[in-house]
């Protein structure tokens, strides 16, 4: 892994079950925290996208372009509603059809006997693909330029992920902090503001309600590839919370 | 409430909270859902982006134009890193200022001495804006063109929800069915793609595996705005779960 400045990504998932609503999705905290803490790289956009080949032949020309790399979700399975390789195929123009090593590792997996059509549609994809490894259910995800193709299913996801690394550049490792405080968000705005305005180039600033414990309270999450202002900023908030005496919740 | 054969609708995820995975978006299925069951609308794309003024004004510009509706979800708190009406404003080149509606709403709801700056920028948003009234913590959400902005916070928004139904037209009704079954989706597959395939038409076939008691299983989800069709299409698919001796699962 060689390492650059800021790396990048964008997650395109597909499939009606998210967009309904009857799935609640989970790749996208899996996917984003592991490329943040395993990677360095930051998820600048999301996407949830129906199973439409010309929705998700446009959307992985344009991610692709846009960030350094892609990664989709769903659609790679043995079902008629499973079109992500073929799409990925045209998106490229790329020869669609049955890729050798992911066809030996299949047929290898279920058997000659067991091997009917569904299964051995999961060896279909652009040919020129280089494959994710499955460990858990051998149907292999794929790299197609920098498109980086995964099952939906999480925890069949989650078990190939670093599969993924040796296909992708790392970037700069970017460090957080939080701190919760028992107050509400209109009490620190302006003070708060202020602090990342005078540190806006190296640390950014969020602030997040919650409730806990039956009370209100304020995260505020400071991220930055520098340690040094990280915990600079990191102080001068701390500074102005023991003057404002705001209760700090240790967890 | 007029009626309209199709309508759909985008949401616009604005937070780097959910982009870096440190929340776990809830949003997202919950207003699908609902423009679902209540409304007879039909989210057809979803995206997540940082709070980053140029790319809320370009994607919510792209989306309002390609959706019946957009929602918004988040950055309309009282914190530097909440820019999503300042945003909405310049997207439609609208007058951004005190809105003199929510303006009196909030300076009833927290008394003249509790009225802080943080608290006062919840009632700037463009001013032409219609509101959406919150009955948890006053704020209010707005309509500006055919864009809905509501608050991040999930039990907020859900309790506003309701309140965005004055200004939508309702779309025709999608009735779905699930029928669970205890079996892989290869074993399945090319009956149910060519049943899909005849009935294209008028109803939407979905396979979704899953993990339950230690099996592994398959949910066939069947939609469709025709009743009648639904029906026949599931007949068809029983019957050849039935003749093939596949157990379904009943909940």
């Amino acid at each position: 892994m060689k390492k650059k400045k800021k790396v990048n990504a964008a997650i395109l998932i597909i499939g009606n079950e998210i967009l309904s609503g009857r799935t609640q999705d989970k790749n996208i905290a899996f996917i984003s925290k592991w490329l943040n803490l395993k990677c360095g790289i930051t998820v600048d956009e999301v996407r949830i996208i129906p199973d439409v080949e010309k929705k998700i032949i446009n959307n992985v020309r344009s991610l692709s372009k846009k960030f350094n790399y892609v990664f989709t979700t769903g659609g790679i399975g043995p079902t008629h509603d499973d079109i992500t390789a073929q799409s990925i195929a045209k998106a490229f123009k790329l020869k669609y059809g049955f890729h050798t090593e992911a066809y030996k590792i299949l047929k290898n997996y279920y058997g000659t006997k067991q091997f009917n059509d569904g299964r051995k549609k999961m060896a279909k994809m652009p040919v020129i693909a280089r494959l994710i490894k499955n460990p858990s259910s051998a149907a292999p995800g794929f790299i197609t330029k920098n498109v980086l193709s995964l099952p939906g299913v999480p925890s069949i996801l989650n078990s190939m992920i670093d599969n993924c690394k040796k296909y992708l550049i790392k970037g700069l490792k970017v460090y957080s902090e939080t701190i919760n405080l028992f107050t509400v968000e209109s009490n620190i705005s302006k003070k708060i503001g202020e602090i990342q305005k005078k540190n806006q180039k190296y640390v950014e600033i969020g602030s997040y309600p919650f409730f806990r414990l039956g009370k209100i309270g304020v995260s505020i999450v400071t991220r930055s590839t520098s340690k040094i202002k990280l915990k600079q900023v990191d102080k001068e908030i701390k500074k102005f919370v023991n003057k404002k005496k705001i209760q700090i919740l240790k967890i």
